[in-house]
């Protein structure tokens, strides 16, 4: 790491002050309004945000933050998987970068924070290193992941999976949203959106990434603390589920001759849930998405399709569960027909020792309060685990409410993320 | 009733050529191809029709009826409820007149013939009866109710109800389709569609009523049976659910603090199916339209709204069980609110027995086998009841399936019912 000697400052503290001179310069009142500023793109009547993957909003986010990223003269570029980066290049531009970010696609009834925060945060986190007049040894990079939140294309963490190599490019360009936009159509938008920011490869080397993101769970808050260290992420496996029965005039059809989907979805949907159903609440089981056809008050159903969201820190505990799911659906479609596509499949994962201790350490080195934490959501961290040292940040947010409109988080802790972040990418690029 | 002495009919047999005189110029193949005809508007890919109330496909429909009209001569008239009207004016013109038809739009995936075949065969009867040279005293009008389905804009029936007054056009204009645009809007688009064609009033006196429509059951078919007398429609009563939750994160959340509003629904469609489970298997129970909010796989849904189709025969029966939809939703919403409105309640309704030996008379005349029938289905007939002589003429169709892509009839049974229908018609006005 290089940088000017502070003026003052003896060569003897020169160390301590220089891991703390990036965080001073972590402005807490700009990261909000930042926030406040790219929930416009998106924003909902009820004060959320409705900004799902390529879509026109999250175009226009993109925008705001390349101009940002301009006006700190970093190096914008893309990848072909949609993901968007900017770099704050280092003393020895070959050595592999340190990477921090997040996403900025949300639910369709989605919260002002997650993900965006990760983003922001990281940019906040360069903008204190510029401000301190550090040039570190590794570039660093701000990443934002493209579809994150899998909620218009199935399933999430796109970006990172394919940037990563966990999936291909191939693999999600045929995918559509449900009104049949492929993902293939909608990088053709961002592509066009932005001509003049340079593709990078995918799967290029990475020394190591941070993620910041809110915790969407009440942890942090009811114990008081600023800083969640991640210590790893429960285990998740997603399914589409399929019944196929048949129309039907619910005037005439006698009960013993209906095929009806929605009856049979529902016996399948209790069943799974009692699976599920475990004394100590461990298990998260949700069915998120549930769709009926031709979804008309007087015409028996002839097709649901709905989903399942299921997560256990324990993966074997998981996995057996997952196990059971497709005979499960099977046993309970009365006369009608399941079908059972498992979507992903992704066991618990603990970040590295040596990442959670450096993030502690920074924090203990600034004085804010932290604690291990487990992540029950999924996040872009679980694909960049496999190819380089990663951990993640977490901050309270209100009421451990997420995925919703209302969801909210304090400035104070917003900036101590951030703090925290910016030291601990300097530590990781020098 | 007058017409031309046939050549070489005495007066003598007069009466029995008469008779059958118009039967005699029902086209089996006419009224065949006018059907494929009609179904290439709306059509499916599976071979169905998609022609919902008010929409473009369905005004191409009343296009190409009102061009079949006008080749007969027929005056062509509409009213403010988007009802059409083509009418063989009798000798007397201040007669109330005779009425037949039925409806032009469909489910969304629904079939070639329910709806549709009414008002085909009332134009094959009213072709008939010009081709046979007849003039009845009373006119005799050819109608296309708006609107019988009810599933674009809920509740069905509407043209129908607003033109015997048993709503008010008011009552029906601010309703919206889930795309927002309301009955006015598309009540403006069918009459900017035909600006020519006059507006007659709402409730004018009408003298009889007679509905052609395919069963929609299985009976006529398995007992083969050409025609069925119908002696009745089963009540029914409607409702629109819903059940208010939270929105919260599908990885985070736990299982007691969540409040699913889909769970919920789930618990409560099972209830309500419970109650309606009949030992006879009479009740006829169908949620057929079920809307989950925010529908992401990884949010535990906020918001469920459903229909519930409820009919019996025995209206004691239906009133009980409709009563205790309620009180049910409300103890099965676990931790949501559940708010139930209620849309129609219709008791069960028997046709004059004048009108059911008529029609029974008019097919022994014609050698056409003919049974009672109770109408499981609701129809415009219903409304037409209270405010004149009214009756149903059903005809077989395949396995008994519809509101279905796959419904089909056959020409045989469509001709036969043609021809039951002008004869009680023609009797009708005489």
């Amino acid at each position: 790491m290089a940088q000017a000697r502070p003026a003052g400052a003896s060569w003897a503290n020169y160390e301590n002050i220089m891991k703390l001179q990036a965080a001073h310069f972590i402005d807490a009142q700009r990261l909000w309004e930042r926030h406040m500023h790219m929930a416009k793109y998106g924003a909902t009547p009820a004060g959320g945000v409705d900004r799902q993957a390529l879509s026109a909003e999250d175009i226009q986010a993109q925008k705001v933050l390349l101009g940002w990223g301009s006006e700190l003269e970093l190096v914008p570029a893309r990848d072909a998987a949609g993901n968007l980066f900017l770099r704050l290049p280092g003393l020895e531009p070959g050595a592999a970068p340190v990477m921090t970010g997040s996403h900025m696609d949300s639910q369709p009834t989605g919260g002002k924070f997650d993900g965006i925060y990760g983003v922001l945060a990281g940019l906040e986190a360069l903008q204190a290193i510029r401000a301190a007049g550090i040039v570190p040894r590794r570039s660093i990079e701000l990443v934002a992941w493209m579809n994150e939140e899998g909620s218009r294309f199935a399933p999430g963490m796109m970006g990172s999976s394919v940037f990563s190599g966990s999936s291909t490019l191939d693999s999600i360009l045929s995918i559509k949203d449900s009104r049949g936009i492929s993902v293939q159509e909608g990088l053709e938008k961002v592509q066009a959106a932005f001509p003049l920011v340079p593709l990078w490869p995918l799967q290029r080397p990475v020394h190591a990434y941070v993620e910041a993101h809110i915790e969407q769970g009440p942890i942090l808050e009811s114990e008081s603390y600023s800083i969640g260290v991640v210590s790893g992420i429960q285990g998740k496996r997603t399914f589409s589920v399929s019944l196929q029965g048949e129309e039907a005039h619910a005037g005439t059809s006698r009960r013993c001759d209906r095929k009806d989907a929605l009856m049979a979805a529902l016996q399948v949907v209790q069943a799974l849930s009692a699976l599920c159903n475990d004394d100590q609440d461990i298990v998260k089981f949700t069915v998120g998405r549930f769709q009926v056809k031709p979804n008309a008050p007087s015409v028996v159903p002839s097709l649901v399709e709905f989903s399942i969201d299921l997560r256990h820190p324990d993966s074997s505990v998981l996995q057996s569960l997952g196990d059971q799911v497709e005979l499960l659906c099977a046993q309970n479609a009365g006369p009608c027909k399941a079908t059972v596509r498992e979507l992903s499949n992704a066991i618990s994962l603990q970040f590295p020792q040596s990442m959670r201790t450096l993030i502690s350490e920074v924090a203990q080195t600034q004085s804010i309060s932290c604690m291990d934490i487990l992540s029950s959501a999924g996040h872009d961290a679980r694909y960049m685990h496999p190819i380089c040292a990663s951990g993640m940040i977490f901050i309270p947010c209100a009421g451990g409410i997420s995925h919703n409109e209302a969801e909210s988080a304090n400035a104070s802790d917003m900036a101590n993320g951030a703090k925290v972040l910016v030291e601990t990418l300097l530590q990781l690029a020098a």
